[in-house]
């Protein structure tokens, strides 16, 4: 490993991090909340810390390898989550310990939005600021990760098909260079949230709310200013906006770069994990809503809203809340929470296992179906017009497989810290899905859990976050292998 | 489809499954419990419908194709589990309706050993008996299935890799008509059983308890003859004595057939399968007992004694009990439940996935993260000495992915018949496993959860039975086209 280079960048990320405290010093000055000096020592620390790794470094200058990519991609994540625990830790209000102050980072890093918080609308504003943009950072950070990173480290969801068809992602010839790359994603990341502030402000929100709000919403995210998350506002306005943009926010970065600069959204219905992502969410709000109007759970209207806004916030990932879905009746909370599981489509920064693979899965599943009846017939698998490698159709498997296996382990981890099944694996679940809310313990908030379970947590949202291989890659010892 | 050779066939499995109605007419007759007339009528009707089915097609004679084996497979068990239910209908003792005749009839036969009765000590001997015989044959006719026929269809673990490679299977010269193919294991599975009754029977069971509990050890059943399972007897002998036959009946009736004919126990483990089955076994066991003297759940002596008993019993997938493990602490009982995913060894009578397709995907996911350090490399997963072909690597990967999805679809079904999380997931888990015991309302018997739900279950023991696939395919429209 190259580790001076390593240093010299984590040096100038952190410098570059300490910069995005300046916008909560100033909200804090705005308000007087009296948070200001939090954030001040919180930047000074991280720009020292920062300017002491990059300084004896600066000179640096070597290679780096496909592989380093692994390690200073998880460096990235962990190091910011760390430093982005800081103002929680420092500030007076809220009082949270080093556990809870990490846990809140790499929550909102992620783009999980699970809060150890509670009495949200009493914080300091520049708190609240600070959490919302915790997480557009963390999303901007994922869609250039996902669609121009990750794949060439060979992995993930985009590269599993879209490096091999000449489909919209090639016809747009997104620059192969990833700063570029970068400069064009993070172009449309942030249109995208200034469409949606607009959106959200001018259908009544304040500007701060507003602000707040399609940070969290654009990034997936679902961390809000208000306990009562998107339902405080209590507007089908408000509501039908934030189901158009978590909808918009969950499709592929690369399709929106391709559909923006030909100006024609025909990529979007010729993109076959778009349109699956589509049709499964349509039937998943059909029959949330089915359910809750048999149940008589709700007047229709409430059923309508309600059910269309918690379908697509908990399958797309994205957690906001306008009512308590955890406690709908028979099968409805559960199956909107497996839902999660397929979570949103590749190449956004929606969490899940990936609209793509599953749909791969269930491919080659009917695939599986059929060479028993055609035990001699070669049969291969397409998305779209192409034809799926052997190679690709593993990397599918066993991602699936992983995930799974971990999302066991992790559980048993939290049953042994003493939680009960339903919290235990719904919080795993809510966690390796970057989701938020879960059920049981933890379907309002993560405060009460033990210590131990928060620091599971973290490593499963971390896990889902980095596609789990770019982490568990630096455990093998091949990896440290020169 | 040649329909009439199929009923020709069904006619005579019918008739044969009539003959196995007379023990328990004679067990009725000893012990004068007054159920013989349940019996007599139930052999009636299934003998004159096996009669019916199989006079007027009795001189069909057509060469049965390899795809006729999947639906001659299906209805084998779904007939069988109908009829099988007759006694339970019939008798005066139990007063069973028709969903839980029926559910008492598949659990016995597909040797889940899931109940729906209670009060067991206080039932007609005949009835106990007959619970114990249809276990006992459930696990003959699995044993077959999965050694000799469903590797012809293409079908399950057995087929995986003992097909391909120079193993212990192909050494032994298994014939490879089906026929003495299933004689050869009907004498082992015979002889287990009767050296399964006299352990029993010389450690001080009565001789009905221990030919009763020998034929529910065998097959990996788990049914009893009492309420307190083997915890009924308080022997330590007796615990030690079905550990050893529960370990022994979850390895592969093709590893003690060639250990047999050569009189070398050096198969098992050169077996890498088997190998790593008691390398589980041992794990979980150790972790077990940890558990429960940490805990301080029993004194010294009873936490070896029920986490040897109960680690095994769960995670061989037989079910029996000596001491309630639901109730036990923290992570000790989901553990279990999950290592019952795993299940038996491949051509046993035990359930779950089958520890090869566990172990396959372990080294296949070890597989897909060295490839991203070595993205050029030409890898291959090894089991023994035995490349793994993408073919066979695919077929484990989907039956994963499938029995999963089905795990999961069952589970949203149980959901919306009324029941919680923990029953609703135990329940699907342990029949789709063939285990017996789950969690929750379920943890000793099934009797008060709704028709829809037993309804469920019996598809769920079915699919984890016949290994999910030979019933997928039947409804593929591919299937049916001639
Ligand atoms: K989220
Ligand atoms: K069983």
């Amino acid at each position: 490993m190259s580790l001076r280079v390593i240093y010299r960048i984590l040096g100038i990320l952190l410098m570059l991090f300490s910069l995005t405290l300046v916008p909560p010093m100033l909200i804090s000055l705005a308000f007087e909340d009296h948070t200001l000096s939090a954030f001040a020592i919180a930047l000074g620390i991280t720009l020292l810390t920062g300017f002491a790794l990059f300084y004896p470094n600066r000179h640096a200058r070597k290679e780096l390898r496909n592989r380093d990519g692994f390690l200073i991609t998880v460096l990235f994540w962990t190091v910011l989550g760390a430093f982005g625990s800081l103002p929680f830790l420092l500030a007076e209000d809220p009082n949270l310990s080093i556990i809870d102050a990490m846990f809140e980072s790499f929550s909102g890093l992620t783009t999980t939005g699970a809060t150890v918080m509670t009495g949200l609308d009493l914080l300091p504003h520049s708190i609240l600021y600070y959490r919302q943009q915790l997480q557009w950072l963390g999303g901007m950070g994922i869609v250039v990760l996902a669609v121009a990173i990750l794949p060439t480290l060979g992995i993930g969801g985009m590269q599993l098909y879209r490096t091999e068809i000449p489909g919209p992602l090639k016809d747009s010839k997104l620059t192969p260079r990833i700063t570029e790359t970068a400069k064009a994603l993070w172009y449309i990341y942030a249109a995208l949230t200034l469409v949606c502030f607009a959106s959200y402000w001018a259908a009544g929100m304040s500007w701060f709310d507003a602000l707040g709000h399609s940070f969290s919403t654009v990034a997936v995210g679902g961390f809000s200013t208000h306990d009562a998350s998107i339902g405080y506002f209590d507007s089908a306005t408000i509501e039908m906006i934030c189901v158009f943009f978590m909808v918009v926010s969950s499709i592929s970065f690369g399709l929106h770069f391709a559909a923006w600069r030909e100006g024609r959204i025909s990529h979007y219905l010729r993109d076959p994990e778009t349109r699956f992502f589509l049709i499964l969410l349509l039937i998943l709000t059909c029959v949330t809503i089915a359910g809750l109007l048999l149940t008589g759970s709700y007047d229709d209207s409430k059923a309508l809203r309600h059910g269309l806004f918690e379908a697509v916030s908990v399958a797309t990932t994205t957690g906001f809340g306008v009512a308590d879905f955890t406690g709908w009746p028979g099968v409805l909370p559960m199956m909107l929470f497996i839902a999660a599981f397929i979570g949103a489509c590749s190449g956004s920064a929606g969490g899940g296992m990936k609209v793509i693979r599953i749909l791969l899965i269930l491919k080659q599943g009917v695939r599986e179906v059929h060479r028993l009846i055609h035990p001699n017939a070669i049969l291969s698998v397409k998305v779209g017009k192409m034809r799926i490698s052997e190679g690709v159709a593993e990397a599918v498997w066993g991602f699936f497989s992983v995930y799974l296996l971990l999302f066991v382990l992790m559980m048993l981890g939290m049953l042994a810290t003493g939680l009960d099944q339903v919290t235990a694996w719904s919080a795993v679940g809510s966690a390796l899905n970057n989701l938020g809310p879960g059920l049981g313990e933890v379907a309002t908030h993560y405060g009460d859990i033990p210590g131990a379970a928060k620091g599971i947590l973290i490593l499963a949202m971390l896990l889902g976050r980095l596609e789990i291989f770019t982490v568990l890659v630096l455990f093998t010892p091949a990896f440290w292998r020169r």
